[in-house]
């Protein structure tokens, strides 16, 4: 038996494609579902993890960008489980900052292909940038992770629809949850602990997955649908230690039928090491 | 004579090139300058005037999306006064939402191109959307437009690297205008009310312009340069009223040399109507 690979490692893989260069195979796995897709988290950490397999190496005086410093995904169809592929190009090679692209793609089942996310990106490394930080933002208040509700103790009809949620540990503010309940407080804040449960740490790849991880701030609106996103960007903004991360979600507005969900994460050491927006369609509420 | 074009309208022109499907001429103007280039909201305008040429028309079964309901760009390298191409290439044709992709170009002067920005967006049609809107957010709390800091009062030197300014009735509060009298207030807020010279109304276009309009935040908090942004989302979440438009920018943090501005962009009858991020990279403090 060879080591043990993390279920987000594996989960997203990518291997280069012989003979096509940029190209990547990957694979969506059954395990990530939230809601009627895979999760969008995962899709952009599967192709996050290309576009540093294709930025993350010195190329002549161009320094290796390993790190997201900005992402950003358009969702067009949902992901399914099942093969996809990862098209990327690399728009710019800079000293400080490269930008590259890329295209997660599935059969479409009629010989073709279908496009399930775009995404554009700002690399840089994250080791070699000014260590000083300044910020007026304060971590969430949150009571211990024993004493939030953990997702073990949501209902099985819940987690039968987001397989995702048997990989992460997370404790949910209970403050926060009156979703679960059916008295949400519209208050549009979600606040919790993560980790995995396997104990992979943190890094800034896994920060793509935690600015999405959470259930959608839109339940404690009194939104029960699994809000599709249309577009989300996260900003990585610091190396996370090990640990538990803190992640705090809140929406402000609503209007024309959609809602914008703000994410911050914090790591074990109390730093803001990742802040997201998506725009998200608001589920109709259940009558 | 015919009817006066403003001066937003023109500077963000675009024309269909003939024979090249999705392709557009656009001249960036000498006008839209704002420190060692033309004002990135310009070319996000730019890029998005186009893309709504594109997806702007209903096509078969598929209802026109004249609107960005989200926007990304990634900034590659400044514009400069002088020509541009952009070259469109729609993602996807949806029922409530369309998406396209943009690159705005310009001749390298070696008989090649270079890439200035790349956009990827979400559009739709924000007169059929819903109209009911709620928010917990509120309008900055802002002194009549009389009682604020005009541009007309700010020294010679910042408005010959700001061209932009010209074009924009701007009235910042004063109490977050420190930075032009050399004391940063180091709060990380700068507001004021916003509305073109011209008269020009503004619409949801010209919110792509108005997210990015003021004085860099990193200003009041001590940065004096002009704080290149590598990525710029904006959200545009209803049709802005007639009238004097509100922006507030605020920042939290600072970390790895790199910020984020959030602007929030308020219409005459008090609706938030466009919500922005911005990575920037803060500049080096003068010594």
């Amino acid at each position: 038996m060879g080591e043990q690979v993390s279920e987000f490692d594996e989960g997203s893989a990518v291997t280069a494609r012989d003979g096509e260069p940029g190209t990547y195979d990957a694979a969506l796995g059954d395990g990530w579902r939230i809601g009627g897709g895979v999760n969008g988290g995962m899709l952009l950490s599967i192709a996050g993890r290309a576009l540093a397999a294709e930025l993350g190496a010195a190329d002549g005086d161009r320094p290796a960008h390993p790190h997201p410093l900005a992402i950003s995904a358009y969702y067009l169809t949902p992901g399914a489980p099942g093969p996809a592929t990862v098209r990327t190009s690399v728009l710019r090679r800079g000293r400080a900052v490269s930008n590259g692209q890329a295209s997660l793609l599935q059969d479409d089942g009629a010989g073709g292909e279908v496009e399930r996310i775009r995404v554009l990106a700002s690399y840089g490394d994250l080791a070699t940038m000014d260590g000083e930080a300044t910020t007026t933002a304060t971590p969430p208040d949150l009571p211990p992770p024993d004493r939030c509700l953990s997702t073990e103790q949501a209902p099985p009809s819940f987690l039968k629809a987001a397989s995702l949620l048997e990989r992460l540990d997370l404790r949910l503010d209970p403050a926060t949850t009156g979703w679960a309940m059916g008295k949400p407080s519209g208050n549009g804040v979600i606040r919790g602990w993560l980790r995995m449960v396997d104990g992979r740490e943190p890094d800034p790849l896994l920060l793509l997955l935690a600015v999405d991880a959470l259930p959608p701030v839109a339940f404690e609106l009194g939104l029960p649908g699994w809000a599709p996103t249309l577009e989300l960007t996260a900003h990585v903004r610091a190396r996370p230690a090990p640990g538990w991360l803190r992640v705090n979600l809140t929406s402000r507005t609503m209007s024309g039928g959609y809602l914008e969900e703000d994410a911050e994460v914090w790591d074990s050491e109390g730093r803001l090491v990742a802040l997201s927006r998506q725009l998200a369609r608001a589920a109709t509420p259940r009558r």
